[in-house]
């Protein structure tokens, strides 16, 4: 199973918004193909793996990352598949996530008196496409917010006046967090000050991501009123450009002259805070196929985004500087009381170049699984 | 050398003021003794070694930390204790820091016609002794701060609330920390708001520290007009309390008080910015035999250590929440453009508990090294 998720790993920045599939196909101890998913439309893993076997399939075992599909998608059901070359056993590492249609893959295989193992390193397989998971469970992408701070925590000087903080390394890792991206949400406010472009730039002889196989992910800009420029470098090109407004906001004549340009523009309503509501647009993002979003955005949005407990993972670059005090804060997130902090979990330490790179899941997430335990309890009493 | 380095560290919370010296004494490719200073009256390192040594030492070779002493302390030199020793050779780390008696102990060796090796490891050897060095060169304490954080850079509410950011890893940390020093500095600002006691307390079964060894830091409280209460923890023992205050602040009585319950007070000077010249302070303590500072104070008094360039390193545990954009920052330092940001080197970075704990060195350390060089060469233009 090591092996299969290794290769599934293999698809990181191509397969969206399939997930990240790998399997291997053992016979008399020795491994006789393997596969993974490369890319949507393409062969899915098992079927890669039945194809680079050097000899028939009777018999063997077939360990795969994710429970074969059993519908008729783009490709045929994956469970036909091993049936029909005739395995012996599958072992997989988790089920399918989509609540509605889980376990009828394994179902099938069993039905045909295959043997069924698993799952197996379950927690791995699923670190694997978190995006996907959260997209089938729970109707959202998977959103990481990345966040370039000095040691004192500041994004920026007071008047705005800000630079690359972080030095060339952490660049680097941030353009690869954009390739495995669906999504790249940002706010008007950063596209007004900054126009970025957004895309993703990774260089020839980059160590990790082969530049060729780069999926550029769509921009998504959060503009309640619509008052981007048609002219903002992060429109271009066109048809991978989306912008969430609030209709009755926005300009006749100026939605016109975007949606002709190719701009896709989408409606939210208002939040109970009078804005743009964020879950609303996540849920729109979802259901358009996209399984993670990185979300580069300054403080206000940023904010917005973990009040509304959108956020699921923060990657935090810090810069070794001071910003001083009057320095622009990470996240506007005004609050009054100790017990309102934020708690998060550290998940991951390391240097990158002269940074620190440090990601960190809110624990709201879990709060909201505590809550939902001592729901039971309450019942119970 | 490494032996004798490891040695010398035994000695981290017991030499003061004197510096963490070892010695090892080889013959026939065989220790034969070994030694370390263990506390200020006692035996240094080399003579240590010598009484250890299970046979004569005559043509063995001395591996010891620190250029031996030639002059006459609370002990007798050093150096006259290896010549008559009859060692064939000395391997030293670095030379005394001391400029004014630096390489007068190799030399006197040297004339005994004793071989000299070295500096070996030398920034091994300067490590062990960071404060002694700095006192000795600069007539300054080592500045260490210490700093407790959320990810967002907060240390606590705008009201002032606050409790442990970090947990009890860290806080143990931090107690090592203050074992190691010779003094803690606080202002009165902290001892107003917390009525701290600043002690070290270290558990019987600390795996670093023998708590039996412990010798308590002095307390050093900045309050320019000298308005602690006599009643405050942090003056008890009193004979271990120091405050700084500007005279013509102070009232007579009440400095009567409390010099009659046995605190320390001493003056310092207005700054340029017309509070306590932290500089002025800084020298107080480096005369009174002071090597390591601990400075604990927050944002104002921290903001004015860094603003005076006296912070010689940055130690900050970084707890996993987030306290919001209105609580309180790290230092006070108002800057308003990017190039004043204080650019800092990372020393280390490693978890500690749940906290992420990192080190840093101020790089204006490096500028006034950088400035010296550039002063050279416009000399020779």
């Amino acid at each position: 199973m090591a092996k299969a998720i290794q290769l599934a790993k293999k698809g990181r920045y191509t397969t969206h918004p399939n997930p990240r599939v790998g399997c291997v196909l053992v016979k008399d101890q020795q491994i006789i193909g393997q596969g993974f998913h490369v890319k949507a439309g393409e062969g899915h893993a098992e079927v890669n793996a039945l194809a680079d076997a050097n000899q028939d399939a009777v018999g063997a075992t077939a360990y795969v990352t994710l429970e074969p599909c059993s519908h008729q998608g783009k490709t045929p059901p994956c469970a036909d598949a091993l049936i029909k070359a005739g395995v012996a056993r599958v072992v997989y590492g988790m089920q399918d996530p989509n609540p509605e249609v889980s376990g009828n893959g394994l179902a099938k295989i069993k039905q045909a008196g295959i043997e069924i193992i698993g799952p197996v390193l379950e927690a791995e397989c699923e670190a694997l496409n978190l995006g996907f998971i959260k997209r089938m469970r729970e109707g959202l992408p998977y959103v990481r917010v990345k966040l370039a701070m000095s040691m004192d925590g500041r994004t920026a000087m007071e008047s705005g006046e800000s630079q690359w903080i972080t030095d060339s390394a952490a660049r680097l890792d941030v353009q690869r967090l954009r390739a495995q991206s669906d999504a790249i949400v940002t706010g008007i406010g950063s596209v007004l000050a900054d126009n970025p472009s957004m895309t993703v730039r990774i260089d020839n002889d980059d160590q990790e991501v082969d530049p060729k196989s780069v999926r550029q992910p769509i921009r998504v800009i959060m503009d309640t009123a619509l008052s981007i420029l048609p002219e903002a470098k992060i429109l271009y090109p066109t048809n991978q450009a989306w912008m969430f407004s609030v209709e009755e906001e926005v300009e006749a004549e100026h939605l016109e002259t975007l949606t002709k340009k190719g701009v896709t523009v989408r409606f939210s309503p208002r939040g109970l805070d009078g804005r743009l509501d964020l879950l609303d647009a996540m849920e729109q993002l979802a259901d358009s196929g996209i399984n993670e979003v990185l979300l580069e955005a300054g403080a206000e949005l940023a904010g917005g985004f973990l009040a509304a407990g959108l956020i699921d993972e923060i990657v935090v670059y810090m810069a070794p500087k001071l910003l001083g005090s009057s320095a622009r804060p990470l996240f506007k997130l005004p609050l009054d009381e100790m017990d309102e902090a934020v708690e998060l979990t550290l998940k991951s330490v390391r240097q990158v170049g002269q940074d620190v790179r440090l990601v960190y899941q809110p624990r709201y997430l879990e709060d909201d699984f505590e809550d939902d335990l001592e729901g039971d309890f309450d019942e119970e009493l």
